[in-house]
């Protein structure tokens, strides 16, 4: 016996995820997938250089972070990442880019990922979005070729998802026409800032912003952290030290202590002060100003969520291949081991997710086209239509939570279907699920932003039925639902068709008849929301906050509902659009079994509506399982469809 | 502004958390959680060395196994682990009891409890429970004082629940008197073994012991691993290195390349090997004697199940304590910022999981006693009687199941719900979440044995029914079933009583109807997978395997269904036994969160199979909205409940 400390060669992948009779063009699906940025994803993986995918584990704090400071140079060398600035200012005008470069770096390590995001993203993208000329001209071209290292100075340690309650001031002096940054007490702290603890030469700090004794809300100030290598006067900085995972970044806090900035430091595209000290702003309402501001930030969801996507891709991969791999008990028949893939179970707990993964990048693909739109009319200095503006936001926020939960436990289960194995750090699974784990409470905690989610479906229902009588309401049918309902969804018009086509639905594959009942759940989830949330707001002052605190269960289902269906719109959309028929069929049995197990896993509420009879939620139990047995040959074909590079993968798991 | 690098002071715990008008005698509620060990569990709390508990965040590999080897030196100093062990040979004579210090551990390191299970459960456990006079008299003095490290070698890489199928051999030579340990090829080399990397001087090695030729199964040998601070010829070790946590634990592999050990390395106490090589056993089927010795060993599952709790317990008290701190949002009547407790969506998130913990607590106090009896039996050298052991070992997979699963998901919960607080090292939840994760696939993968469980009802349900005709079948009505069904519960006669006296089910905390619900759930689950599972097996020899492949799910189910049962009995029998009424009252309250909780997740189930209106469905939904509110102003009282010593928690989210 040969016993060197390397692990036993790997059985081969058993014969039955080999592809099938007829090979699939794996490419029309790989394209299909990547969507509207497939040359990028595809020039990326030819060309990206490998030394940014090598494993990242047993690295102490300092030399993970020495590691991710050296790969982010070599990152900047390589480029890419100015694709989402104007292109006088050396970007590519293309936001959409810039963010499905991230997504491809979710492949590898999340630490460079996030580095980068908070540089070229946060930092960068704060720069360019609140800005204007002056701020661009000075710190685009630097900030591009990482000659300034910044960071995002939003959250502060006693108030993270209220950004409009954050204590930090910036009050002006027009004596000297300078800004006074300052930290009023502790908990007003910028905390868990990545690059604050080290890299940042400068941050955009968010303020409240104070001239003429009147506080005028929070606005962003470029405020220098330190000259030749010192703090500045007054500037406090500490370490947020070790952290579950995204150990290469270097997390941490700032204090300011009377700090003076100059007046011109005010990212002023949405308000400015004069050097009398005289505050002025295009928008009047102090309330649109803010949202204006935080909406234009709004690109860092999308990344977050397209960033989960890419190492819940990987994860599966790796938990699947084993699965194809590993055996477990002798078949009764004598038939040998039991590749563990084979066993029902495994397939419910891998394809089920696995085709979810699939539903998400659809959607994801469908708000990466709606964001670099909105974002080229922001890079021309113009703003965006409101109304579409605020579907894009409720959009994004609604993807971004779906897409980081998924990874979330996504991940988790693909740790535990690899035993012991998924369980060492160098099988990466470990790695992901630490990298990925503040994606749920970060750029918006996720359970916040569900509700702003059904805030945002409220705010357009009211405006969609404000003049519709009771009669009006009562006639309004789920199946009118689908094509009027609900916020604009890019997949609509090709999904009204479908629903148009749609027979009585004896068939649970229908899949005019799956939309419908996702529709139809969340119009009557919006619909009774609303009616209770008018009550609510009718009861006396005191008693208020308790009665629309009672609404949050409710609020959160909305959401997941709103959800659920746009992500199945988005699946069926791409099917529509798929120029192969072979391909189209095998994602056809895909958004089955991503459609049917969701309606699974939510049959206690469409029973409890009378939405599905119970001889119906049985057959969906069984269809379940028949789609996973029938997907199970299909595996490699689908993981083949993710289009990752083996040398990515980066698992002893995986030959 | 002060800005040294430590974290602004805590607000105060708010007043809702402060105990009610009446102050309960919190004493008794922890008396009654800490179950039949509250002496021992006191004692620990008392006198425990604190060093035992500070931190290990931010330790590379090597600084941690160096640390955790120390501990253990100063906890054998300390006593207390040899408590399991007879006490002829310097034990206690109380295998509960060193399973409830084991448990006690969990609230610290739980690298320090994993190497001491290593060492006194897995290791000491076998020799103990497996091994006779001759093995007691030379090893467990040793092994008890750690003069002698060992390790527990059963998992093979390619080999992991499916223990029978191991590949490890031990053939014995008569000539020298000798076995011969082998490894036939890298699949078979021992893998993911606590000790095996770089502490373990001796393995108890589980091997295909052969003797005449002929394999005979599963055993168990003493194997030296190295003399003088060498490996000793023929045996191999590799380091498993990083893990995703315990990496105070040096798990590693073994190989071995015919390496001889004496006739009497054989741990025979149920199986012998003859000076001529006549194998002899007292027990006559192959199959009963490897389930017999596997069944000795169920300790370590019992032990985890613990060891998940309390570290569960610690995760819980964080985030709480966090969550009556924390603000977030201003009130809209203008009375400040909302303390994140009092919103429903946080209780929901931390407050069930609170009530499950209580609920799987009083299952595994049960369990405790149930052990404990079954183990002095063992211990005496008598066999326990095969039914009760039976019922055991479901009972003990249901619970190691039940509560890691628990662990994972709640430690996840309490790790969102602290936001990015939560992500820092120093707020302790990284390390709980990783250190835990592993513990629902090591002693026994948690998908496997919840498919145990099943396979135990269903002999159970076999064996009860064999005699009943179908029309007796027929008239086997719910209510009956509770008393009469589905193993052996500790908490049955108690039960029994509370069953009896309820009414007609018109209200929701009517504990008889909770009890009713889960039971006919058990019943119907279990009786269609017997009928639909004897079906499957009458199948074509060439079918049978996908056929009962396909009721994979079906099992899972019977298995949770099963677990949420005895689970929820139990927590029915503490509260029958609970001497002090406004501690009942206040268990009941919990006991009720826990169990409609469950009903509301699983209401699909229940409307599915008509036991369940939708009406009740909704009724539901409010009363366990309503319970949140009941119980959010009693969160201190039922984390003291928990007896966790502040100085215990590490983090720095609590004052």
């Amino acid at each position: 016996m040969t016993t060197t400390d390397v692990r036993p060669e790997l059985p081969a992948e058993t014969p039955s995820d080999a592809p099938p009779d007829t090979p699939l063009d794996v490419e029309v699906l790989r394209r299909l997938l990547d969507g509207r940025f497939a040359d990028l994803k595809e020039q990326f993986r030819a060309q990206a250089p490998l030394s940014l995918f090598t494993p990242t584990d047993d690295l102490s704090t300092r030399e993970h972070r020495d590691l991710t400071r050296s790969r982010l140079r070599e990152l900047a060398a390589w480029g890419g990442h100015e694709r989402g600035f104007a292109s006088r200012w050396g970007g590519g005008d293309s936001p959409g880019g810039q963010v499905a470069q991230f997504e491809m770096l979710g492949f590898g390590d999340a630490s460079l990922m996030i580095k980068s995001g908070v540089q070229w993203g946060l930092f960068g993208g704060a720069v360019q979005a609140l800005g204007t000329e002056r701020h661009h001209a000075e710190l685009l071209g630097p900030l591009l070729r990482l000659e300034l290292v910044g960071c995002f100075g939003m959250t502060e340690t006693g108030h993270g998802s209220d950004v409009s309650s954050i204590g930090t001031t910036a009050t002006y002096d027009p004596q000297t026409q300078e800004f006074v940054v300052h930290t009023p007490d502790p908990s007003c702290r910028k905390d868990y800032i990545g690059g604050a603890a080290e890299d940042a030469d400068v941050a955009v700090v968010f303020a409240q912003l104070v001239t003429g004794g009147e506080v005028r809300g929070v606005h962003a100030f470029v405020v220098p952290l330190r000259r030749d290598g010192q703090n500045l006067p007054g500037v406090w900085r500490g370490d947020d030290g070790r952290k579950m995972g995204l150990n290469g970044l270097d997390n941490g806090r700032l204090g300011f202590d009377h700090v003076r900035v100059p007046r011109t430091a005010l990212l002023n595209r949405y308000a400015d002060v004069a050097e009398d000290g005289t505050y002025s702003s295009p928008i009047a309402s102090a309330n649109s100003r803010f949202f204006t501001m935080l909406g234009a930030l709004v690109k860092g969801r999308v990344s977050v969520s397209g960033g989960a996507l890419s190492q819940t891709k990987v994860a599966l991969e790796i938990a699947l291949r084993y699965g194809a791999r590993r055996t477990q008990f002798k078949r009764p028949d004598g038939g040998g081991e039991v590749v563990v893939l084979d066993y029902l179970a495994h397939q419910r707990r891998l394809l089920v997710p696995l085709a979810t993964t699939y539903a998400l990048s659809f959607a994801q693909d469908e708000l990466m086209g709606e964001m670099d739109e909105l974002l080229k009319v922001q890079l021309a200095g113009e703003e965006p239509e409101p109304t579409r503006q605020r579907a894009f936001e409720t959009h994004a926020a609604a993807l971004k939570v779906a897409s980081t939960w998924h990874a979330t436990r996504t991940i988790q289960t693909c740790r535990e279907a690899c035993g012991g194995n998924g369980f060492l750090a160098d099988s990466r699974l470990p790695q992901l699920k630490a990298d990925t784990d503040v994606f749920t409470t970060f750029e918006g905690d996720n359970t916040v932003l569900l509700q702003l989610v059904a805030k945002g479906l409220l705010t357009s229902y009211a405006q969609q039925f404000s003049d519709m009588d009771t009669l009006g309401m009562a006639r309004f049918a789920a199946r009118d639902a689908v094509v009027t309902f609900a916020g604009r969804s890019p997949a609509r018009s090709l999904v009204a068709d479908v629903v148009e086509a749609g027979r009585v639905p004896d068939d649970l594959h229908d899949r005019a008849w799956q939309l419908r009942m996702l529709a139809d759940r969340e119009r009557h989830v919006t619909e009774s929301l609303a009616k209770r949330m008018r009550k609510a707001r009718q009861r006396p002052e005191a008693e208020r906050f308790a009665a629309i605190d009672d609404l949050q269960d409710h609020l959160l289902l909305a959401g997941r509902a709103h959800t659920d269906r746009i992500v199945a719109e988005a699946f069926a959309a791409a099917i529509a659009r798929c120029p192969d028929p072979a391909v189209a069929a095998l994602l056809s049995d895909v958004c089955d079994l991503h459609v049917l197990a969701l309606l699974e896993a939510e049959k206690g509420w469409f029973l409890e509506h009378r939405r599905m009879t119970t001889l119906r939620a049985k057959a969906i139990t069984s269809a379940v399982n028949a789609l996973c047995r029938k997907l199970r040959p299909r595996t490699g074909e689908l993981l083949a469809g993710f289009g990752t590079p083996r040398a990515w993968l980066g698992s002893t798991l995986v030959g």
